[in-house]
């Protein structure tokens, strides 16, 4: 081959971790100083080093030992104790109005349900084609069986839902918006508070999926006069692979408030046992089976952290790291036919930068074998997700690096 | 006081435990040689000790360095794997027709929504009152949204559903019937086969929860014909607090099988993130989100075990414990009003003892304060869940003398 391979390490990056303020937390996770390029935290963030003895130590000292006495010792407050702890910390949202529980795809088809019941007599549920998959199907399957129709909103892939769009699609038949804060393959950042205001001069709730910004992007719930949110515990906040969810309701609807998986950790007093069932006051109706402890304790940890950083100084670190991989990829990258995917303007990216060349698919399975490791996403985008607190501008660096090498490999 | 304290230890129980052929699987339990009395295993049973340093490792090995891999090494076929070893060692089902997810509830909901689905036009579902209230609640949540009508037979708290009530109230109206295979309060074990057959003769599908049968007495749903079951982990498959479901559904009913939380992880292709949802085939289609994969651990470490045992020596000591118990309540109990509430007849018996007396309630909260950890199950019952693998006779003993003294104590 006689192309030149770009230089392994850039100087910047470097100089750019030492002055990080944040660089000592990445020292906190397990596999920091694994010579892995890890560029999927997006996707599944790594553990924090203190989990996995939290883990072991629950078993012996919590289930082991309390048993069944642990639900009366804080177990069966979980759902809300950590909802409450994530609303403060990564969502803006006051006590009582958030959980954890399910998986996203389960909150989803609860908070659309409880959503559209809210708005009896509408018809629409306005939604976008570049939301998540589950969060497109989970809408399909509760608009066929309500009779309800899905208006979709077409989505540019390397932007998101404009003000116009939603403007144009909302109206009196609305009775839902469905709408991701941060796109899954672009990472356009939504204007949460502008679109939310549309939709309610149409009358319509909005519910946000906030899987791709809760724990990287400052979300402010309650300011924004969001109606529902739904997210997942397992890429920014690091819970573990299929770690439980988050739905966020506001308080203005519970009294109201009704889903269709009614189970006895949603009713008012879960042992009366009674022959009938009566909804839990507040958020916690949104509850149905017993609450998933073991999935719940990683989460506790990272917010425990988060609290202590701070959401403000992570998406500082999480621009500064995705500006990093922008300039870097049209430094390295474009001479090879790369364009950058994502948006160029820091306002309007999340954490993660997607990066586009017709032959992405095999430069991903070539970048896994060498155990760099950023995600695929039809049709050829290469999705970088920088987990903010685990994430070096180094390792960034040789990732692109990585790419770089692999596309001239290639086109050699 | 002047009574008399029962002697605090039967010579009988050590001279069961010492021909035993299982006792010595008790050591394999966290907390095993700890002087607490735990007679609460069919609520939450007591962890492996494999358990906590399996799950450090998981962390340490699993998440934190395969990472995103993971999911392509093992972790998307969890749910699968696990519900074929669960269908194996424990149901008598083939493989391919159960997934381990989510919690009892949810799925109890996606599996009652999709057999009434399978019995279009007809308009009841049969439950029987003493079904546990989770059941009740996502039927009677089920029936409101679908139109349905719930047709109640009214069970005595001392017995079960018998053949003569479910004929009696099964017809061409009846599009399911909903029954557990042990009873939560009186323990209870129902004839599924018999009953099966009588719904199947009106027409009608079958769904079991098999919560309290799991891992303790044998299960044979394809041999009973069961249509749909449902059961959870955390009880005699000990895989903790809020440990995820299962549901086995017949492969008979595959082809035409649908249920309402549509997402990624029960369609056809999970990452082809295609526009329109298209259901996985066979029972996958069961799924909607992310498997919680670190809540699936425990559970196949007992998996193991109950594989090497196996659920005919599990049933036998488990039936060895629970008559231990009938005839020492009658012993030392019966002379101070306590009356054995669950069946005699071992054959009719679930893997737990209720015991019934007027003033139960503050029996219970003084045993706890003795560290004994029985269940009270309103209005009157201490519930004596006799976990096979886990509990001795001596600890059984040691349980219902310590309800005498508490008894003697009361009425002294």
């Amino acid at each position: 081959m006689t192309h030149a391979t770009p230089a392994p390490q850039h100087a910047d990056a470097g100089a750019l971790d030492a002055v990080d303020p944040l660089a000592s937390y990445r020292a906190r996770f397990v596999g920091a100083e694994s010579p892995l390029v890890y560029l999927d935290g997006n996707s599944l963030g790594r553990p924090l080093a203190v989990t996995g003895p939290r883990l072991a130590q629950f078993v012996a000292e919590g289930w082991g030992a309390r048993l069944i006495r642990g639900w009366d010792e804080g177990w069966l407050e979980l759902p809300e104790r950590l909802g409450d702890d994530l609303g403060r910390v990564c969502l803006g949202a006051a006590a009582g109005q958030s959980v954890v529980a399910d998986s996203t795809t389960v909150l989803l088809y609860k908070a659309i349900r409880a959503a559209v019941a809210l708005r009896p007599g509408r018809t629409e549920i306005v939604v976008d084609t570049d939301n998540f998959p589950t969060d497109r199907y989970v809408a399909e399957g509760v608009a066929a069986e309500c009779g309800l129709r899905l208006r979709w909103i077409r989505t540019e892939p390397r932007a998101g839902v404009t003000a116009e769009q939603v403007a144009d699609a909302v109206g009196p038949r609305t009775a839902l918006v469905l709408l991701s804060h941060v796109a899954y393959r672009s990472a356009w950042l939504a204007d949460v508070e502008t679109l939310t205001a549309l939709a309610h001069d149409a009358g319509a709730l909005v519910l946000w999926d906030l899987c791709h910004s809760a724990g990287a992007v400052p979300v402010e719930v309650d300011a924004w006069q969001v109606d529902l949110a739904v997210g997942c515990t397992y890429k920014y906040l690091n819970a573990g692979p299929g770690s439980p969810a988050f739905v966020y309701v506001a308080a203005r609807h519970h009294d109201d408030l009704a889903q269709p998986v009614r189970g006895w950790m949603g009713a008012a007093d879960p042992f009366a046992m009674g022959p009938q069932f009566a909804p839990a006051p507040g958020v916690r109706r949104m509850l149905s089976g017993t609450p998933p402890v073991l999935g719940m304790l990683a989460l506790a940890d990272m917010l425990e952290l988060l609290a202590e950083v701070g959401v403000a100084a992570v998406r500082e670190k999480s621009v500064g790291l995705t500006s990093y991989a922008v300039t870097r990829a049209d430094a390295l990258l474009a001479p090879l036919g790369v364009e950058v995917a994502s948006p160029r303007d820091p306002a309007r990216r999340g954490g993660h930068v997607t990066l586009d060349h017709p032959r992405m698919r095999e430069v991903a399975a070539a970048l896994w074998t060498r155990d760099v490791l950023p995600d695929f996403r039809a049709p050829h985008g290469l999705r970088l997700g920088l987990s903010p607190l685990s994430t070096s501008h180094a390792e960034v660096e040789r990732g692109l690096c990585a790419v770089a090498d692999v596309l001239a490999g290639l086109s050699g």
